[in-house]
């Protein structure tokens, strides 16, 4: 099912990788996202990269997510993903969440930097990897919005939370999805049990490390939007995201 | 690869499924080998059941993992599952954990109960599921110690979390897997990076439920050994557990 420019990954919603209504959790959709972005570079040779002694690696700098729906246990489900755009530090992948069907039930926007290990400066794309990235765009259409701006005047936090073990991802930094995991524990089970999520943004701003404490700041938009900071140690801002249920 | 006794399934050490050492995270791990041990009942008719209008499930009640290495980056491994006895009331279901090369570099023991769904009360596997789970039953070795008992006396916890939306299960409980992050989140990043888990223990003694505040209790038998136990609402002991580092 996979051709040059679309990847297919295929997965259940296995039932330990639902949440307590039955649908699919959003960090195991989250990290099967992120690993069919990595298989996707991998299969066309512009994952990892290493230059002159530099190593290189992928960052996820924005994801949004829009749902229709959900798999649900034991349904089998399929993640698309694709490249539409590359830029000199940016390229925007996108991706599509099928049911059992194959049918769309959801869309993701994200924008990824490649930088270096050594100095964590991000690198020219164009120049890198400029034949076999610009091979891979495609002129798939995603209809949801792209990441937008997200401003917090809101002083509080409602919570605060240091970083452990199981936070970390491979570089030693806290990893992409627990953030959206934290964020959207600051909802209660009756929030889940009366609304759906319907978009889910986060722009990963700065990094955090163990031990960090983490506060999270959250202003009511409207009714069903949510705008969320996160700071560490009282200072820098590492995440700003949007929640939105119906 | 699937024969009736033994249930082999496949998967990949992926980026976004390691932790900071590059090693498969025990969660990823943990979720694996329930979502196998569910395929391979399924597969096999003994999943869960329906009789005269009252529904069962499978619960787990103990688990002991002992590694001798742990799959890495990018890494394919497999899970193997088998039946070894069928009691009354539990079921002894073993897993071998496969690096890439087909050599098990892990083993695992657990204890499952099935409970009615309506009144939680635990059924008579012989009569419920008698012929298909006696079917399975399965003579290869598991060379790792059964569970042992874990006696606590220490009175004053390390730590205390209340839990959240992201540690629910199917069922509105604290899912199996989350305890085990949150035993090993009491762990220091420097323990991770010094020492390697040996072998993790775990008796689930009753259920927690959202908001529900769980005390965390730890003991050091040796340099290596740890005892836990967490308690819910200062009250009930609903986990015990043990962590050995080598």
């Amino acid at each position: 099912m996979n051709d040059h420019q679309i990847g297919t990954y295929k997965f259940v919603a296995s039932p330990f990788h639902v949440d307590f209504m039955g649908r699919l959790s959003i960090g195991v959709l989250g990290k099967h996202m992120l690993n069919s972005a990595d298989a996707f570079a991998l299969e066309r040779g512009f994952d990892l990269a290493e230059r002159e002694g530099e190593h290189y690696t992928w960052v996820l700098s924005r994801l949004a997510i829009e749902w229709e729906d959900w798999p649900r246990t034991r349904e089998e489900f399929s993640i698309q993903t694709w490249v539409e755009k590359v830029y000199r530090l940016f390229a925007d992948r996108n991706f599509a969440i099928l049911n059992k069907e194959g049918k769309p039930i959801g869309y993701a926007r994200s924008v990824w930097a490649m930088i270096s290990m050594e100095n964590r400066n991000p690198v020219d794309l164009l120049t890198l990897h400029g034949e076999s990235l610009a091979n891979s765009v495609c002129d798939r259409e995603c209809p949801i919005a792209k990441p937008g701006r997200i401003k917090m005047s809101q002083q509080t936090p409602v919570s605060e939370y240091v970083t452990k073990y199981s936070d970390l991802d491979i570089n030693g930094h806290v990893n992409s999805i627990k953030y959206i995991e934290h964020i959207l524990d600051l909802f209660s089970m009756n929030t889940f049990k009366e609304k759906t999520l319907k978009r889910f943004e986060i722009a990963y701003v700065a990094e955090s490390y163990y031990g960090d404490t983490l506060s999270f700041y959250l202003e009511e938009k409207s009714e069903n939007e949510f705008d969320i900071e996160i700071k560490r140690n009282n200072q820098e801002v590492v995440i700003r995201s949007k929640v939105i249920f119906k």
